[in-house]
């Protein structure tokens, strides 16, 4: 006959509301940052509230987006940028959003290692946001999560995402400044230019430019912008940064950029205005989000009215409105 | 000093309750279903009513899907077949919707005025959709189209559709047997499986037969089939055939095969399944274009919120739930 030990007491820990954490967010505990982070990325409904209040204490930070294909050196570059403006005593935030994190799947792996030891040794706060399973939506938890660190007094806030794909799009357009690193090499170009995120570049960085095709890239780059695809009514001229983040030959030079282009959006006025569209963008986006969800909810109705359809009992468009609960005028009912 | 002739009177004419016009649609009148499907086309939310009792008369009608890309013929091979149908006595109907249609933009050229001309001689009905402009959907439109003619007795009716874009696929999807028209020569195969539609083929078949390119083209096609990516379940083996419009040659075969395709989903009982899965993608399609459309109007509300969310009066998530008209559970108030 078999014994079984008895099973060991679970540790229960008390669910903290999340209105109760907001004080020490702004007060930056590290901890509680930490937490509501979690809490964004989850979805929870409960954290809502919570999050509209942190919301209320942004509008500080200066936030950097960096993107580009993957394989270009997005996280070694962050990681030495991390140092850069840590040195210059800066409180820097990094949220990463890259669906080949070296993260993805548990797995921790040279670059994030190397960008956590920068983080550790800097006071940096970074966090890698998990590309699946976003009940409310990716772009959406993932600038709640830079509201978060905007609101416990990080600045600059790097957004680090791959160029890619709709929702990855939306993310970094709701930096005030976007670097997008091109790699030298064929083909990274055209794989910028189809994904549409070259020409909202305020930077341009080229990474590993202690490789032979650089210069070919920088000249690209350099033609590229001659031709003026850059937004319009700005009288700020992207420039073309070659880098190199292995020997961090040149990184201050980016820095310096970021922190060029944060001054000319101020004293220009160009901030105001892409406050606007950046709020526009995160409403719109999470609207859309939303009502996608909503659509998907009802969708799975779909197969009760089926049959009444195939026997010709009602058409497919009363078979529409009652799948999302509308009258015939469109009303819901 | 100048004096203007009387304005000549206009002639009034009073607008017929769509519900009226269904008696007449049902006995075949031609006037009566064309103004029926102008009607539809218009998405006036008068004929919802009369269009869901006309579905109601569907069902007996073998739906044609002929697709292929822009050139590859498909306007001509059409015009064959309803020769060919037509003098085997069948009263065969066609819904044409092609942005490259030669009718768009009012221009009447060789292909359809040959298309007219078949119908002309052979008691058909063809009605070419205007790709634009359809409150209710392209697809919604063109079905609908299609059940009018249903409802009026026509069998066949043949839906000609480039086969390219997500409007276009489903009114495809919506045949019961889909013929994919390929042309000889280079690109013309890669196009059509980007596209997606090669593998929804029941019959494929190739243009410009006597060109010196097109048994290249069938050998190909025969190699795709070989690869199976046909729909599992079913003993129906597409087959490949090459036609010449021109010529007219082999267009009996063709007009065979999809009367072999109809007897084949009948007596296999594969009728009742492709029924069920027609009625789910038009259900789906309206409600997702429906959705759409209600998503569209509220953005339209935007501009008010954006200034609270750059104030920090509200945050996006609340805006965005403002602007859908759903408080924070996500009803509607």
């Amino acid at each position: 006959m078999t014994t079984f030990a008895p099973s060991r007491p679970v540790k229960r820990t008390t669910y903290i509301p999340s209105m109760e954490l907001v004080p020490g967010v702004i007060a930056g505990s590290v901890p509680g940052i930490a937490r509501m982070i979690t809490r964004a990325e989850a979805g929870y409904p409960e954290a809502s509230a919570a999050l509209a209040e942190i919301y209320k204490h942004t509008g500080k930070a200066h936030i950097v987006g960096i993107t580009g294909v993957p394989g270009a050196g997005k996280s070694t570059l962050v990681s030495s940028l991390i140092r850069a403006l840590a040195s210059d005593g800066y409180k820097v935030g990094v949220i990463a959003v890259d669906p080949s994190s070296p993260f993805s799947g548990g797995a921790i792996l040279g670059d994030r290692v190397r960008m956590s030891d920068a983080a550790e040794s800097c006071r940096a706060f970074v966090r890698s946001m998990a590309t699946r399973g976003h009940l409310g939506g990716l772009a959406r938890s993932t600038l709640q999560a830079v509201d978060i660190l905007d609101a416990a007094g990080y600045s600059p806030i790097i957004i680090e995402t791959v160029g890619v794909g709709q929702d990855e799009v939306e993310v970094v357009t709701a930096a005030h400044t976007i670097v997008v690193l091109s790699a030298p090499g064929l083909g990274d170009d055209i794989q910028a230019i189809k994904a549409g995120i070259l020409e909202i570049a305020d930077i341009h960085a080229v990474s590993k430019s202690d490789k032979p095709e650089a210069p070919a890239t920088v000249s690209a780059l350099k033609g590229m912008m001659a031709l003026g695809t850059y937004r319009t009514g700005s009288n700020w001229s992207p420039p073309v940064l070659p880098v190199s983040s292995v020997s961090g030959e040149r990184i201050g030079e980016l820095k310096d950029a970021i922190g060029r282009h944060w001054v000319h959006l101020r004293e220009s006025g160009e901030l105001a205005t892409r406050q606007r569209s950046i709020c526009r963008t995160r409403i719109l986006g999470t609207a859309r989000h939303l009502f996608q969800q909503k659509f998907d909810e009802k969708a799975g109705g779909l197969e009760k009215y089926i049959q009444a359809v195939v026997n010709r009992d009602i058409d497919p468009l009363v078979a529409a409105h009652m799948l999302l609960g509308w009258d015939h005028e469109g009303r819901i009912t």
